[in-house]
């Protein structure tokens, strides 16, 4: 392990590419591209690995910066950019979609349509070349060199040499042009399409491009580094299946079964490999085997998806990681703080109030797996709750299921809250689109899990506590702090009490103020709130009318640590530190009933808190 | 949306199978196949839809009982039992894995060898069963259908009179057999393994069956429903290859590019495709297309992946969901209760502390992630938890990945701590053979996050608080609650405790005793447990000398909720709920500054508890 001493900071994988790098350096069989001049020139020594992860992270080692021509590497990009111009049939009805069994090189078109058989081919990929828009070739390489730079990240060129060797030597490439001609498979002139094609193959890029493409086509067309768009997600599945049916030509079948991912080489020494949902690997090394792949390049992939175990087929399941959490509401409330009787109430009854936490990508292996766990559970549940602060994203056949679910639970008397629906405007549009007049009916969307919990709780309690008033105004007698109190004692306090108004808005509490006072909230309702990271305002708790709040500041003394605010106009008594402290004196009797009061209201929010905790952890 | 009225509580996705059921059985097309006298008897309109996810829900609808012979679908199951019984080199030796672009009963032997190019061709699939181990044809026939009866998870059985009719017709099929004897790809008689392959064709299933075979190839190897392994793992990457790239003869091509699923079909009418980790499809309706394939199983097919969306390529990224929630020590500490000065040195310093809950399937890419926001965050690290509590499944690729980690935080001088290891035994068999005799020292494992995170804060106590002594016996002037007493009144106040003394396990308070004393620990540590649902027992605080237990039920008066039991030989010091009641007339003054005493610790307990809850909320 002496190797390592000085790399005990750098990533594991960096080090397992430079081990890999190091392994195949010394690997010599393979011979340089020689059919153009250009090609021949390579150093047979140059190799580089860049591996890219779908979620941006970018290891590179060896020559990855060393520019070559990404020759038939073109091909599905360029087979991309004429699906998002033309869509998917027209194009089909230009170039096929089966594999040969056949060399690069073969012509191999339908004998009856002369159709291409596939688009990794070349004269299927001058077919796809023939279908990007565009009015003159300059126009329509511009497009494509834009495009090919959104996959890579950054602006590639023309190798100009490398093109001009081409066209001056691409006979063969130039009559497959006149053959589709022949077939109406192009239309007009074939030469500018085949100087196209010319083109396309000797864009300069590197390893790391290589790697980086690759792993757009990995994260449904968007560059996992630089966070653009390169492709429309609905066709990168068109051209990774191309790629995996045909892309290594006649090797395509055994480089599935061994390799297990779409692929695509280039005779310049180029190798894409590409695992959906995950990387993008690009390889470099110059020598080809007898098939035109980059003899470094195949080992490479060989010995990563080997190692790696990243054979497309070998996956485990989505589902069960979809729920991260269920809760009920009786174990976990609102912030809204709720007097002994509608606590019980919730204890008892809040087990109809259902919570979800979903997280991560929702398809429909992964939607099915939530609706059959709330289909299981029906008969326990009345009001639901479906969290999507950890969702990533949504599909629409996702979107499908959680319509039907909306409909059958509202079918059934039931109600279905969203909380962080704005997360996926794609829910909110599908929703509205299917649900036409109904959406507003339907849609309860919550900005997050405390106020749908509270509408939760409240239609349990007015249904278990009819007539209940939770804001009425609260005369002193009935204080909660004040229970067991005689009048007499309530009447000495009473002198001790100073009425204070609040008009709604107004900061009664705030952050780092001395506590000076215990409150008693006489009319209106008061909210404990807090500024998170993001700045967004959290409520931590609503008191209602007979709470007392600013209690905890009081006992330890310590400065206040949230603002509390009025809900609307709010009418309090405060009762002052010192005459606490003198309370304690003149009539300890007094004081100690409340303290006691004090610390059994404690004693009830830290079994809850308990409960809470139990619950997440 | 009437015909849903009796349909509320079914799932939406039988619903959808329903409707596509209706959709389908009215198209008429396609005719029976004819070969052999009984597949003609079959009816035209039987029509059966299976959906098996990967998790183990079944959905079927039409006549998905109907039994049919297995024909062509027979041939991916040998082939992977083929690869069980003699490795990949053997297999690929006698078999190839390149498509032919060619149809089903294509002879397709490469021309020097003899060999089949694939195993999903008639002499492809012979060679394969040639390959099926056993010494006589029924003990290999007995092996081949006791694995299709685990695939199906129930026992499957051979249609005598399709065998004797396709045993009688089987002409090209017996010259398939003696083609491939003369290249010595079959070797002794090819007339038992001939028979052998037309009675794996002949195997009855019906559409549920197929159904659940695919979700079995879909969830790596496992039936869903039984939990049985029909193959082992490592081979279903390769059975799905060859599906992918052969199993609809000349038509795969287009089917992978449409439909996006390694499929195979038979000639009875039976079709399935695999959408790996995630759901296997079975259709069933016996009129073919040209090509041999169910033409309503085609369409079934197309237009459940266009409307789910199930196209293989179409993936979302796998690794951000890895990571379900990161604390520091400083925000959540283990239930071992701390004093105040220890309290506020882990509020400072606790950050050191990282754990990381994990969850969800951990291969490369999932790793690779969590292994990236540890280095991205080293600078912070100095005892890393890796929470392993909700992780599903581990392979080897992942494993190295996290013994890197584990070589490169300890060669920094970082600890890595795994709890709930337990759940991955892969995980600890693959350090321990990589780390051989450093294996103790490196491999720290713990039941849960709580033994983890007390061990971590020991640490950080120590190299903070040197010479702490945290389970010293204590004096009554320095308990806790006795905090601003005069030595007057901590006298006073002894001659009302009763000294106790418990033996190490002893149980001190039980569940639902009365709460008649609060608790002064002098001496050991005592510990307050819960029984979970599961029946294990879980700590919820440790408590050490000088510290109080049993308040809140004192105060509160509600019957003890926990278990508190003796770590060690303990001493305590009792007083009962009465002398504290009296305490308040005979002496206010004690009475109230033992009551702030109580309520400020609840208030600490209590901000530390909502601490928390903000941390998993």
């Amino acid at each position: 392990m002496k190797h390592r001493n000085n790399s005990h900071t750098t990533s594991p994988i960096h080090d397992y590419l430079q081990e890999l790098h190091r392994q195949f350096a010394g690997v010599k069989e393979g011979d340089l591209a020689t059919y153009i001049p250009e090609l021949a020139k390579a150093n047979p020594n140059w190799f580089g690995i860049c591996l890219v992860t779908a979620t941006g992270a970018v290891y590179e080692v060896g020559d990855s910066r060393q520019p070559f021509t990404i020759q038939s590497i073109s091909k599905p990009f360029v087979y991309g950019l004429a699906l998002e111009d033309n869509g998917r049939a027209p194009v089909l009805a230009k170039v096929g979609v089966e594999p040969t069994g056949d060399a690069f090189n073969s012509i191999s078109l339908d004998p009856g349509t002369g159709r291409p058989r596939n688009p990794m081919i070349n004269a299927g990929a001058i077919a796809s070349a023939g279908l990007i828009a565009g009015r003159t070739v300059k126009t329509r390489f511009q497009r494509l060199i834009d495009t090919f730079s959104l996959y890579a990240g950054r602006e590639l060129s023309l190798d100009d040499s490398v093109y001009a060797s081409e066209n001056e030597t691409g006979h063969r490439n130039r009559a497959i042009g006149h053959m589709l001609r022949n077939f109406d498979i192009l239309t007009g002139d074939p030469t500018p399409t085949v100087e196209l094609y010319f083109k396309q193959c000797s864009i300069s890029v590197n390893c790391r491009d290589l790697g980086i493409m690759a792993a757009t086509l990995a994260n449904r067309g968007v560059n996992p580094v630089t966070g653009k768009q390169a492709i429309r997600g609905e066709y990168v599945e068109s051209v990774l299946s191309v790629m995996a049916s045909c892309g290594m030509y006649d090797f395509a079948g055994e480089w599935i079964y061994n390799i297990g991912m779409p692929a695509k080489s280039g005779v310049a020494g180029g190798v894409i490999a590409v695992l959906p949902g995950q990387m993008g690997i690009g390889v470099f090394s110059p020598p080809l085997d007898a098939r035109g792949n980059s003899v470094r390049g195949i080992r490479v992939c060989n010995e990563l998806s080997r190692i790696f175990d990243l054979h497309l087929f070998n996956r485990p399941g989505v589902g069960r990681s979809t729920i991260r959490l269920k809760f009920s509401g009786a174990d976990v409330t609102s912030s809204r703080v709720r007097d002994t009787r509608e606590s019980q109430v919730l204890r008892q009854f809040g087990v109809g109030i259902q919570v979800y936490q979903l997280q991560g990508h929702f398809t429909f292996a992964t939607a099915e797996f939530v609706v059959r766990d709330i289909f299981d559970n029906l008969a326990a549940i009345e009001h639901l709750v479906l969290d999507l602060k950890r969702v990533l994203s949504i599909n629409e056949s996702a979107c499908r299921l959680f319509l039907d679910l909306l409909e059958k639970l509202s079918a059934t008397g039931r109600t279905l809250l969203f909380s962080y629906s704005a997360r996926l405007p794609l829910l909110r549009r599908y929703l509205k689109a299917k649900l036409g007049a109904r959406f507003t009916a339907l849609f309860h969307a919550y900005e997050d899990n405390d106020p749908a919990l509270e509408w939760c709780e409240n239609q349990v309690l007015d249904a278990h506590l009819p007539g209940r008033t939770p804001d009425r105004s609260c005369e002193r007698a009935d204080y909660e702090l004040f229970v067991g109190f005689t009048p007499a004692e309530v009447e000495l306090l009473s002198t001790l009490l100073t009425r204070r108004h609040y008009q709604r808005g107004e900061v009664i509490i705030n952050v780092g103020d001395e506590a000076r006072d215990l409150f008693f909230l006489a009319r209106g309702t008061v909210s404990v709130l807090v500024t998170l990271d993001s700045g967004a305002r959290k409520r931590l708790a609503t008191f209602s009318p007979g709470m007392a709040f600013g209690d905890m500041a009081v006992l330890d003394r310590a400065p206040r640590s949230a603002v509390i605010q009025a809900d609307q106009a709010v009418e309090c008594d405060l009762l002052s530190i010192d005459d606490l402290d003198s309370l304690g004196h003149k009539h300890p009797a007094i004081k100690i009933k409340l303290l006691e009061n004090l610390s059994r209201g404690l004693c009830r929010k830290l079994r809850k808190a308990n409960r809470e905790i139990s619950v997440f952890d």
